[in-house]
């Protein structure tokens, strides 16, 4: 096979992480030619080591610092419509032989071979973010192959994530196929609207699922709160199972009047109540006021950007976990959720600490994990793993 | 209320851990006076800073390097039947919001707010471990709070754990109330005889519940490999969930005879064969023979049991997924566990990735956890947290 892709050559020395299976080679590991710096962004490229080893096909950006990320072990891999297909056909039978319902993240990038991509799934709708360049200018076969595989009423194109401006791209929503008015997603037996042409991110934060299903198991005729509630997915989830009353907190007048429609259709509208805030100041407000709440659920958004964040993440999620300890009842649970990739677990669990000794509470961590099977790691990107949630009991 | 117990003093400057909340004070963070050396291993002491901060209500021995446990942060906590009753209430509470049925850890140590006490209950009998001269003193206490709580019909104490001799504890099995043979332990659904006298550990390893639930919903009609099975719980439970063959590896004849008692137990014994040997060398044995597996299981005892077998026992990690994952049919799944305290998750990862990346395996993590939530860490204590799971697909 005659492939139209040129060949770049790593730099001696230099190919010791991708020999160990790593899906990525930096910028200054590569031998930039003005031929390759001349390539576009997003050009299909072999890679090979100063040994001549062949080390597979890749995404190519000169102007990225991850400028290669591999495609395939095979150099002479098509990466056509058809091999898109193969690809998302294999992530697909996982998620099916992994959840019930068509409603999962389908692609997770690099995990799932396809680096930079992300695919969510409603069903008969979907959500994609391509993140490189590779995969922006890929986006055409991805569809072509999406149709093929599950022939969705709708796709969207979300991307306006802000690493896509490490390659270059800008970021933009838009509806690449059909129509996807009035998504919905539905997880561990309950429904919600999701937006996808103006919500948050990719209109559904998958990787909760299973701590959802965990905090909900114990709310059955609980008080609960839910604070940086988005569009309620924890707090009506325990509403579902069982909890007495349940108070949303959220900045977003959009994500709760979406929480609202959710708690109609999931037929618990009498039993939750809605309130727009900042959060911590809520929180605060709340702790002044002397309540408690058998059930405290803090699922805040990053608190860390950047690396140099990290301090006063670690000192915002240690003031988090003293307010929401604090206003935990004695013998209730609380639920901490930090999707910093800035913050290790130790270091956020040392603040969660920190944290519920301030408040004067003894704590039992029950259980910390990070996101749900449909957001696999790939072996050699461990520091992917971004999200930790804690679950506590407060005696 | 006047209690007869000795006051010890913490050293200057050597307050700062015990006042952020952590459970336990070093023989050299306490002033060590004849009179405290003199004191009985295992004597309830109050524990006071040098600035005459009360720091609460500890088990001493002054023959140990961790020579005081945080019983309570009240310096006249009674510790009596009493006490311990509400402590095991506590506990009991805890697991019965967790669990359908009366099987689980009931007491985990410091984490319950019972140092060094470790109780498993199987239903109706319950087997108990104290790991401290204090639990062992107060042995007498704790079987008549758990016989005003639960009245077991049976009591064992598993002194049997090679701790025991860091606090100057012999090693013995005895059965300390009523009778405890034909015990069966329930897990998702699935029952397994218990043998509390003579098995391993205290008989069942109740940390790795959710890990098995999570496997056995991937075996439905799998070939499953169980290779360290124990008594099976992994395998049998893959079996009960539809896998189509199974089969369980131990070097323990008696290990597997029970195995296949839980088998027939489970209405499983006809898709379930055993076989006896070193697993690793079986293991080698069947990668010889050419041999693939939907499910492949490993879940080794403590390749690590000092902090100097670390480098040796990271290369048997890696060395034990590599065979597992050569033995991984394509498209299939691995679990991999570690239960040794001196390896960390990242460590472990990284041994595991070296591994099926030395199969020529790709490899997708779709889950790395720990033990159970009736295995709840102490906030101070996260390096407690000794159980790693990881489950891979490999594509």
């Amino acid at each position: 096979m005659s492939l139209d892709r040129m060949t770049l050559r790593l730099q001696a020395g230099r190919d010791r992480r991708i020999k160990a299976g790593h899906p990525w080679a930096f910028s200054n590991e590569i031998v930039m030619t003005p031929a390759a710096k001349a390539l576009p962004p997003g050009s299909v490229v072999r890679l090979e080591g100063d040994d001549g080893m062949k080390h597979g096909t890749f995404h190519f950006n000169p102007h990225s610092l991850i400028a290669a990320r591999r495609l395939s072990t095979d150099p002479d891999a098509a990466c056509d419509a058809g091999w898109y297909r193969a690809r998302l056909g294999e992530a697909l039978g996982l998620r099916d032989r992994l959840f019930d319902a068509p409603h999962y993240r389908l692609v997770h990038a690099e995990a799932d071979g396809l680096p930079g991509l992300v695919i969510d799934r409603y069903g008969d709708v979907v959500a994609l973010q391509a993140n490189t360049a590779g995969m922006e200018a890929a986006t055409p076969l991805i569809v072509e192959a999406l149709t093929d595989l599950i022939a969705p009423r709708g796709i969207v194109a979300r991307n306006d994530s802000a690493v896509r401006a490490l390659e270059g791209l800008p970021e933009a929503t838009s509806l690449l196929h059909g129509d996807a008015a009035g998504a919905v997603v539905e997880e561990n037996g309950r429904r919600f609207p999701v937006d996808l042409l103006s919500g948050q991110k990719t209109g559904w934060f998958f990787d909760q699922r299973e701590h959802r299903a965990r905090v909900s198991r114990l709310a059955k005729g609980a008080t609960v709160l839910d604070a940086f509630c988005h569009t309620g997915g924890f707090g009506i989830g325990c509403a579902v199972a069982g909890a007495a009353q349940v108070k949303l907190l959220d900045r977003s007048e959009h994500a709760l009047a979406t929480a609202t429609e959710a708690a109609a259709m999931n037929g618990v509208a009498d039993r939750v109540t809605t309130q727009r805030g900042e959060a911590m100041e809520a929180l605060e407000r709340l702790v002044g006021e002397g309540r408690r709440f058998d059930v405290v659920i803090t699922d805040p958004p990053a608190f860390a950007k950047t690396r140099k964040d990290q301090p006063a993440a670690l000192r915002a999620y240690g003031k988090l976990a003293r307010l929401a300890a604090t206003l935990t009842a004695p013998g209730g649970m609380l639920f901490i959720a930090s999707c910093s990739h800035h913050v290790g677990l130790g270091d956020f669990a040392d603040a969660v600490a920190w944290g519920t000794h301030r408040a004067r509470r003894e704590a039992r961590i029950l259980h910390m994990g990070g996101a749900g099977p449909d957001h696999p790691l790939h072996p050699m990107l461990p520091e992917s793993q971004y999200l930790k949630g804690m679950l506590l009991h407060l005696p």
